[in-house]
């Protein structure tokens, strides 16, 4: 049997798992990132864990180990000042992991790692041109065009949350881009709105008793359901501004389906019914009717490590 | 020796040549587009022209002949809903002209054209990841990312014009879309934005007895070099929104560098040195440094034609 490493690394956990060639996790675990705030104890961690997995698959064929991470360059095998990680500058990693476990080994952007699971086992399966994009903490995106992931010049294609859609006039994102699209279209985007939105109206809402610190996306949801004048402009507003940046992707790489993830779409109608029709309003004439919204096919918990595994697993089945 | 037939069909002009493999085109005409608003009468005046231009290489073997035009599908071989033609609707051009003239036929988007010109045989020979940009009388662009152009789901990828900065408050472009880069950064939104800095700004100007319709885009570069206040900060104003678009679309596919062409580019150090200066300030941190902005290595009257004649050679050089 083959198998394939997947690995996760997040801000906050770490996923690490196995997978067979239908993008199956057999077995997953994770530890927490911010334990190792040394890279090396980190990556000994890692081949610890991994060592703990394989026990379980004696037998199998391990045949090489995808990562998917923020900021991460494919090109260099590095992960790059990324700011949701305790490791600063340009860390090696590829490099460092292979030296404590040679083995084929590949690491991309998390949002490109989403895309290209989508492709292998997900629902773009079949598909040539599509976007998959990630709503959590922050906005990330993977672009595929001619059946081909878009690295860029040195891997780091992709970050459509730092796309400023207001010629230099809006709001910070943590990168510190004037307009931004994470800093409207995110978890914490939506909370940024809230504030926005009780700037801007004198409606009565139940945000007016809630400190930005205590807000969370689940409490906006549910306000949004008893009717809370402020949630629903806010997800209004966002899904505004989500509609309009997709329908401006669309003029860059026309694809046929974007794939909308993360956090935020588990706000469902609230977002994804305005979002609908801001999408369809904002198109060109010639795209009009002809580009699909739709949702992951990967299972949850374990999305993140089996799109890592595709990574390896790309290369190494004939029929895709 | 072997040729191929270069169409660049455009509002004004129809241009026709024979480009070696070398993309040098050896002989070449040209007639005026909107004498024939019939498309049949069109391609039979296409036709006589190529037979002309065949009767002096009769020796030759004509390998295709590949058509650049605006608004053209790849994919379904049409020119659809022109607004620079006089040709309503769907055109099948590819259709029609192959029944007259039976052999290899490509079309393609006039600026996608352009950069698959650059690739065989101009200044971007080697590269995989960038983009050209034409800034006529709109605003085009074709983008190559994994050393391939990005087509898109049906063929109309690209549409950077239309790509809206200003959150859908901004100006209108020839195809209604509000905010969309076209109305700014083009020959037609340079003379805009001197009607817009007229009404802003209280300067003494030439242009204050010049109407919109007299504008001239070699005016405005001439005023420029006089000092003009108003053409200054006109020239400012679009180098400011092109160079935060062109960082924007670095976020995109991250390509190795940009090829401007076009009209508005002979306005020369008005408009490259501001932008340059935007460009580098609007990057990301990870790409900052990394991206040329880069001028056309093709030749400047046959550009269009060799660039029409690449999609045939594309397919017959090996070297590709």
């Amino acid at each position: 049997m083959e198998l394939v490493i997947g690995i996760d690394i997040g801000g906050t956990k770490t996923k690490i798992g196995l997978v067979d060639k239908e993008g199956k996790c057999l077995e997953d675990t994770f530890f927490r990132t911010k334990e190792y705030p040394d890279i090396d104890d980190y990556l000994d961690k890692v081949v610890a864990t991994i060592e703990e997995l394989k026990d379980k698959f004696n037998y199998a064929n391990i045949l090489g180990c995808g990562i998917g991470a923020p900021n991460a360059s494919s090109k260099n095998g590095t992960i790059e000042n990324a700011s949701n990680l305790l490791w600063k500058g340009t860390v090696p990693i590829i490099k460092k992991l292979n030296e404590r476990m040679p083995m084929p080994m590949r690491i991309m952007n998390d949002a490109s790692v989403a895309a290209l699971g989508e492709m292998l086992f997900g629902n773009a399966k079949g598909m040539s041109d599509f976007i998959v994009i990630t709503l959590g903490t922050g906005f990330g995106s993977g672009i595929v065009a001619n059946g081909k992931l878009i690295d860029g010049f040195d891997g780091f294609a992709g970050e459509l949350g730092h796309i400023d859609m207001t010629l230099g006039d809006g709001r910070i994102t943590g990168l510190g881009v004037k307009g931004g699209l994470e800093a409207y279209v995110s978890a914490t985007g939506l909370k940024r709105t809230i504030m926005y939105m009780q700037s801007k109206y004198l409606d009565e809402s139940r945000f007016r008793s809630i400190a930005y610190n205590d807000l969370h996306g689940e409490d906006i949801t549910k306000a949004a359901e008893e009717g809370d004048p402020i949630a629903l402009k806010a997800f209004d507003y966002t899904a505004k501004i989500l509609g309009l940046a997709l329908a401006n992707f669309t003029a860059f790489t026309q694809p046929e389906a974007f794939f909308l993830l993360g956090g935020l779409v588990n706000s469902g109608k609230w977002i994804l019914d305005p979002l609908h029709t801001y999408f369809e309003e904002h198109l060109l004439e010639v795209y009009k009717g002809k580009v699909k919204l739709l949702s992951s096919g990967m299972e949850g918990k374990t999305a993140a490590i089996s799109g890592a595994a595709s990574l390896i697993w790309e290369s190494h089945t004939d029929e895709y």
